[in-house]
């Protein structure tokens, strides 16, 4: 059976696969297959989220630039995630709280059941408080401080759009510590072009420093996918290779994708994309 | 009208447009397809060779990096490439002569036709000379020596298997002069890494310096596509910053994906990559 996914109307990826679960939760589709070439395949509303195959690299660059380059991260807040990716990726780091916001319950649930290989036990690690609530009001009434926050939603279509407003970004900064940073998806760097040029305008009147990164996931189709940094004070880019090569040995992280060349690699723009982002 | 790409059993792109030639040439199945995403798209035997929208990205990373790390290119050759878009930026360096040797005479007429955006008149420059013929005799038979060579053939199976012999990559060695550069796509490095793994190892085995370049192009689906450079003595990852900057303002060049700072980081490898090619 072939599943196509719907994010564009023009264009679309097929893979084939069986359905094996299906669910309608209080806020979208929700739907698993499984598949031989990516294993199984989480989408909501149709469009794709995670595969066991390439989450890693989503996971990864979500999480690793940033944690090593804060020389001391400690509290960590990710917005979204339901299926536990970025949570296993944080807690590989000397960090002492992880708080994940997630709105939908039924992510969760059925993430723990169907996509253990993502999440492995990391919403059982002691340092990590799952949350179940939105993540727009958990940040404006928050009275926590973060080093790291790592929001991982969905397109600024639908329940999402708040996530990328000048607002919520400002009630991230206003709740980042003194010299601490968040990022975000922002979409395809052609395919959403406009989504990722509205969050780098909307980033920079609220953050001193913008960084762009680019990543390559093989089921998010469309060339680079964007990830966008906002910090108060470090720039990813700039922190020095030694400091990264020497945090990265220290930890002894497994990656698969992120390495000390890459921290810096991905962030080096072609003019296409560097440019609509001046 | 939808059509969908098929080079994978079990995963296909689909692109709504319309068909606007269709041929069977006595190579291969040859059809344009007008698109509003991607312009013009070319297939030939049903899998996407080049689109107008996004065909800089191919063509100027087979060429650029090659040409910028060779201190004075002057004899180039192309194998293959009949839609001009090679030819293109080839003749945007201080060269004094091209060969394109295309097996396929159908495939450089609806180019001129169709994809005039791509070749841009290359055709008609004086230094430009059109071959053609078989690629692979061509550089057995040939008394020339060129300082760079691209090879942009189709995929390992049908017609340009031969493409990606250790025969060939010997006659290719051999008609390079003392400080020779040579291309060559070599597939997705997720979805069809087998092709990428083993030219690399063919590449090891003819040349002293074999080089990966990593790039995003949003019709090729599968993550990273994978370029690699056999070559004498220049290492283009090991070409001093300074002296790609240098070479690349003096052109003036314009480019749509390529700058110096892309010129290195294409070559940084993720780790599910690189570990792939040790």
């Amino acid at each position: 059976m072939w599943f196509f996914e719907t994010l564009y109307p023009d264009l679309k990826i097929g893979v084939k696969g069986d359905i094996i679960h299906e669910e309608k939760t209080p806020f979208q589709d929700m739907k698993i297959y499984h598949t031989s070439r990516y294993g199984k395949v989480l989408t909501l509303d149709g469009v794709i989220q995670t595969t066991q195959k390439d989450e890693f690299i989503y996971h990864e660059m979500l999480t690793h630039p940033l944690l090593l380059s804060h020389p001391k991260p400690q509290n960590v807040l990710i917005i979204g995630a339901g299926d536990g990716g970025i949570l296993r990726e944080v807690l590989k780091h000397k960090v002492k709280k992880v708080t994940l916001v997630e709105i939908d319950q039924a992510v969760i649930e059925v993430s723990k059941k169907h996509l253990a290989t993502i999440n492995k036990g990391s919403f059982n690690d002691k340092r990590a408080k799952i949350v179940v609530g939105d993540g727009a009001k958990f940040v404006k009434n928050t009275k926590e401080k973060f080093d790291v926050i790592v929001v991982d939603s969905t397109d600024p279509i639908g329940p999402a759009k708040v996530l990328f407003s000048e607002n919520f970004y400002l009630d991230i900064y206003r709740i980042l510590t003194k010299n601490g940073l968040m990022i975000r998806q922002t979409g395809s760097a052609t395919l959403q072009l406009t989504t990722l040029k509205n969050s780098t305008k909307t980033l920079k009147k609220v953050f001193p420093i913008v960084r762009t990164q680019i990543i390559a996931v093989p089921t998010y189709i469309g060339g680079f996918f964007s990830l966008t940094i906002g910090s108060k004070t470090i720039d990813t880019a700039k922190v020095t290779q030694k400091a990264i090569n020497q945090r990265y040995a220290k930890l002894k992280l497994k990656t698969k994708y992120y390495n000390p060349d890459i921290h810096f690699a991905c962030t080096k723009l072609p003019n296409y994309i560097g440019e609509e982002l001046r």
